[in-house]
């Protein structure tokens, strides 16, 4: 089983010690069952409930570290050797922020920046925050898995602590951030409403999220919005790596992790033809799986015929398929009536960003059985026997049963240093109060900084070259619309 | 050698005629070698020059066609029963044109518009001209094979006839344009310079090449455009068809009609990875090459390295590869010291947009003989008995050896067909004097038109879905900048 | 953590019992940890440390079961209920096992059979056993994770009670069997050696594994084997699905599973071009990979270039490279000078047959630092800090960490249905003392039983096309040597 | 239409004249149809009928070579140095043959061997024939092109010219053929029949095609086969390349070339999944189309459905489909029931062996009409308008429409060799009077001169790794089952 536990830590002023600190929680953030799913027989295993230590508040316990510090809030200390090793091989794969990392040393591009966050905890995270001397401030939450997956703004009984520890990040004394690095936009958010001043003071706001950037793009829309933004979430780094690249492989893994299918000669349908569709098209074509799509945008749809599948309504193959995976973003893509129709043991899971596309609430009727099977995975048995097997309770999937590849987390951890480096050094004027793209030129050099773990040799142009072509030698080399 | 004939043919008001009269030009402009691209090197290549006929100009011809008309000016009228033909042939596969035109019937979105434009002859050109009754006038040019390669501005000699056909066009007694439908920018500069007011009652121009585009955007820049202009050349689905799904195809279908290799085991580097590149990567790597890429970009390369491709620089592997093909829009990408390099045998070729990608005038010195093996193909022979095989001497190989597809050429046509509609429609205001993009929900709309060829049925969007995703049932349903 | 339990089970004429005596070991026998590896709460987990009852021999214990037989031997009889929904399970899924099952309720081909048998205990097996009424005796060992992955014969202090319970299933009075099942040929050589009157009044027997088809060739040899067998494991059908699609799937679940590496970009040497390494590699190539093979056969080494694969030498490649895996069934593949020159972080595993692919006694040695990980994987460190990753100790990476699908378990097991009710019903004459291949048309019929599970339609001859081929309609279709 | 001209040369002592002569056939026999498959309907089609000289038969012409020897029958010998030229390029490719060649120019294996034989003859034949100065006689026959689509034996008024020259090339004074090297079985039924002395005489017979092994076994059944043969037609390396990766190729190069067709998102049914429809179906999947396959035999089935097939009969996917392949060998695949269900534009083409699996003749009925549209492509069209496109009138589209890669012809050229040699110099006993399979061991040296096009490195055993598998270090590596 998969410990994230519900730590909360601020860190003022203690970086350093940071990396004796990390927790069981170290490994990827958004799951990763082996590690203590482990088959090690001398592994301590188990759910919270078997160590009783767990029931105890971290808040509620007196903890110091090697240097006598008390002001941090940590689960478990005695994790300290595994969270230094997971930072250590998480640096090893992080060959793009350690490079990044050793470019700035000169410069110090950050001197001066004092910078509060709200994030996942993981290894990975570490790494990039531990490079960062400029950080006076961050927080560390790490919800357990089930919130996490439905990525809801926390539920009040939870947010009591939970605000109380962001504000302990903030509200320090002596010390006043002057850059937000955010993930989901709650910290702008706690700092928006409850310390007005400290935001107009703000130089830049950095944020990651779907949510974070809707929720931005709402203030922004009403006007509130009185600091330059940058958007990396939709870098296309960002956006192919996430979603394209990471599917591509996680979609089997998660598939094989809970429903444990053999691929081959089974017929499935993808709902959605964005960027996760197409990896998990891909994956599954290249698997030996028959694939339909869906799709209501004709652009994508003509995409996918050219690719090679077949583009139909759900309804119209739902009978058939082995499974059905939703990939849209959408809400209530897969409903009780497609249900109904489907053949006995077929997949019903979601590689979507929300958990509605699956309307797992027309399930919860008195003439349906649920049989929990294993881990993420439900049987839904039918009155005649049929029965079928939902994964992760139609959360998304691979959240759930796969894990982040460091290197994905490492594209969006140099892009977030970019931009933050950006936004505290651009000159007046050149970012005003609204939300932007990260350049192009940006995007750019996070991707150059990642092509070395493919020992990629990227081509330089000549000077003749980039006259005729009207380009700078240093990029950027496409327009920004080009993805 | 391909029998794209020197006709220019001038049309007012006898568009009705058409089908009668296009002749061996027929078949898509940008190609279809097969005819008399024979492999026999003393063939003496179907050129104008070994029928007699060929000698005398249309223009000197006095013809006249079975409605007594006598204003148009066409090479071969014999051959109209083989262009009928053709025509109908395209309809067959013109389906989305097809039902465009059914669908405007009844409302007569181009009534009033007076068309003039200057563009390729092909059965599938007429398709898309012969529904639109609205159409005044129009210049039909096929320049003749090497020309239309080079992609350039007429030269002189060539350009007399050529601009008096253009002018015929305009220069019509008693009928003033009132839309240009363009593709290279010829007809819209020709107006511009020689009918100064004409141009200014303009409504819109619709341009579907680069070069047009480049055009234009000098002519906006220097505040000289006083026309809304779109841009077709962009749109994601043409932009689509015309490299990714086009190339993947033809640059296989091109490699075969001229250098006949075998594709499997051998090794090829493809220097760009734009559309172009990524077509011909996969299509190689299908058929069981072993494809290296080169890239200036690092975002491009990131991508080539994650579909599995090895990155490298061009002079790093050109000794050990079996075929270095060129898909960058830059210039001089293989120079002399590549081809010095390369082993015995290699393939060169260009699927990029210039001429100028292999510094083939490098290879014109005493040393390297020239050796003619067939159509497309030469021998560079080097004193030491090293021989590499040039191909269509360096110029776009797939328009020298392929056919571009009577759906791809659909696309087009539907998207400007549109873009017409658009501009002649939209309200005042709507478009400024500028160049605009093909609208998203435009090119949504060719998309769908083209789905019905692949017996693709799409989605539509639940009332309750469309509230949630903050979108129109009806599109669009992306930003502008997705792709 | 997988449970494979020490069970010894003897099971004289109570088949009947079966299902709801099967155990934790349920799953499929060459391992498969999410079962218990349960992110669960509720599940007991665990190591049998954990449980003070494991501690105790099953053979020590003294057990009844619901209609009051004693006669077994069970590790945790409470085990039944999840026992018997993992065979339904497998029934859901071993369509075409069920499918004969009906076939033959009539005709009963089996009747009078007593057949023994010794294999591994799956729910799958389950399923083969239970509708075969004629399984007079029948031994279930699962052997401990460990031990099965060495696919060694029994060491002795283990033996002494393994050859005890193969004993027990032979030796019952009033019983004897004339049919052998074996996997391994463990059963076969104890009755050949301990009741040679047994041996001779088998009327065949049906082999499965390598190991013990060996080991008839060899009693063959020496004129020893006065009984016809069958080699089910040569079969096309049980070779394909076995190596090729098994480890297409297995290949990456295992590498996600242990190395939590990304494929994309990744340079991999697949050492091998069989049918493990054909589906290896297309597998790696397909996530985005770049493969190199090795091979020694000249054959597999042309197929694997015109598949795309570079060939090369492991020493040529291997400082390049993020992952080797071995696939070869040879011995010292991947040695200590390959891993000295290997990079820092390099995966090493092995996908062959047997534990020696990959030398790693050199491994142990003082310099050497190894660091267990996680489950399946140790770092082994230079002095000069670089680290490599050893999956599973360098035992069958897909054996310790996937699944092998229940479709190929049923593949096999109908293959040896097939083959039993071949051998017991075949006239006097047909099968000499002699070791066979499953005849051409079992194995095509094996194959049609398994299609409807693809909704698979298959065509039939015409009589005059029958006539026209030289075929029976029926099969077989192919010489029997196509593959 | 291709021009491959009725020539048939005796060539008694003169081989080191051929380079010089050979003619306008010189590329590969079984097409490269480029030349004059005019796509132009009012082409004359390149027939002997164009050119006055051709109605001239070379028997009946007077000629005289360098050397002035008359002895030889060549059509054209101005093309001299065309011919020259192409057997230079061949002579590149053929990498393989020319190392054999060197290989054996001390020890000579084939002194004393005096060949007759009756093949196609290219270019590629002459590299094959030149390097062996043993050959004291050779026929070389090119078939008009229809005759050797349809693979039939020589009709009569044919035969009469043809039998003559071959009788020229055994009824030579003073000199009696010790060895044959057939393709068809034409040389080798005129020897046993005409000259049964003779044939006894012979140490062995080679035959590379399947026509010939029919007749080869049906001369053996009938105890009339007094001379060991060798099949060189089902060697390993021979029938991969000639069906599956030949096939790859030519049935994209194929359909392009006639159809002119677009695969991307197109569906296409593909009947039979041998080697030919494996090849074919990986094509055109990797194009994007959407492929679904027809089968017979079960294993080939689930191999379809394990591949990402969807498996059907054709009666239930004729309509919806866009092409209908045919990869059967068998007669009466596609019937006209189904060509009357298909849609308005199917492409109907035949990539199997023989010329009646569609039902050509079906469609010679007055409500149908035949429209030739260019090479290879008849409209053939129903009362209501829907017309399909019946390519090289379901002759073998890729003979017709492709070429065979030099490289294939290679390897069936080395395989022949190799057999030669075997045959010559086997000791007595080793081979009886029967048909063999090319044995494993030169079927892996095949392989391996091919290797080396592709800068192959292939992989030694050590000694202790030889032993430990059971082999000699220089194969052979696999059992002769083994594919």
């Amino acid at each position: 089983m998969r410990k994230v536990y519900n730590l909360q830590i601020q860190y003022p002023e203690q970086t350093r010690e940071f990396d004796s600190r990390l927790t069981k929680t170290g490994r990827r953030s958004l799951s990763h069952s082996i590690s203590h799913s482990s088959t090690d027989s001398n592994s301590s295993g188990g759910s919270d409930a078997e160590n009783p230590e767990d029931e105890v508040s971290p808040r509620d316990m007196q903890q110091i570290n090697s240097k006598g510090s008390r002001d941090f809030c940590i689960k478990n200390i005695k994790l300290t050797d595994f969270g230094r090793r997971e930072i250590e091989l998480a640096e090893d794969e992080m060959t793009a922020l350690m490079a990044l990392r050793k470019a700035t040393q000169v410069e110090k591009p950050l001197a001066g920046a004092k910078i509060v966050g709200c994030t996942h905890v993981t290894a990975q995270t570490a790494v990039s925050v531990i490079p960062s001397r400029h950080f006076k401030c961050i927080l560390y939450h790490a919800k357990r898995k089930k919130k996490t997956h439905t990525e809801t703004k926390p539920t009040k009984p939870y947010c009591s602590n939970y605000c109380c520890t962001v504000d302990r990040c903030v509200n320090v004394e002596g010390w006043e951030p002057n850059m937000i690095l955010d993930d989901g936009g709650d910290m702008t958010h706690w700092i928006y409403k409850k310390y007005p001043h400290l935001f107009k003071k703000v130089k830049g706001i950095v944020e990651e999220s779907i949510t974070g950037i809707h929720r931005l793009h709402h203030l922004s829309k009403a006007g509130k919005l009185c600091v330059p933004a940058i958007n990396v979430n939709d870098s296309v780094t960002k956006q192919k790596f996430d979603n394209l690249y990471c599917c591509r492989e996680s979609i089997l893994d998660s598939l094989k992790k809970t429903a444990d299918i053999m691929f081959g000669g089974k017929q499935v349908v993808v709902c959605g033809y964005g960027e996760v569709g197409k990896g998990c098209s891909a994956a599954l074509k290249a698997m030996g799986s028959v694939v339909y799509v869906t799709e209501i945008d004709p652009i994508c749809a003509l995409q996918a015929c050219m690719d090679g599948f077949r583009l139909a309504k759900l309804g119209d193959v739902v009978r058939q398929v082995d499974m059905v995976i939703t990939c849209t973003g959408n809400k209530n893509i897969v409903v009780r009536e497609h249900m109904d129709l489907m053949k006995n043991g077929c997949v019903v899971c979601n590689m979507g960003r929300s958990n509605t596309e699956i309307d797992v609430s027309s399930l919860r009727t008195p003439e349906l059985v649920w049989q929990h099977v294993r881990a993420q995975v439900e049987h839904i048995i039918w009155p005649d026997g049929k029965r079928i097997l939902l994964l992760a309770e139609g959360r998304v999937l691979n959240l759930s049963s796969s894990t982040v590849p460091t290197y994905v987390l490492s594209i969006t951890a140099t892009a977030q240093a970019l931009a933050l480096i950006e936004l505290f050094n651009a000159p007046e004027g050149r970012y005003k109060q609204d939300v932007y793209l990260l350049p192009k030129k940006l995007d750019e050099y996070v991707a150059s900084l990642h092509l070395q773990t493919f020992d990629a040799h990227l081509t330089e142009l000549t000077d003749e070259q980039a006259k005729y072509m009207g380009l700078s030698k240093y990029g950027p080399f496409k327009p920004s619309f080009y993805r």
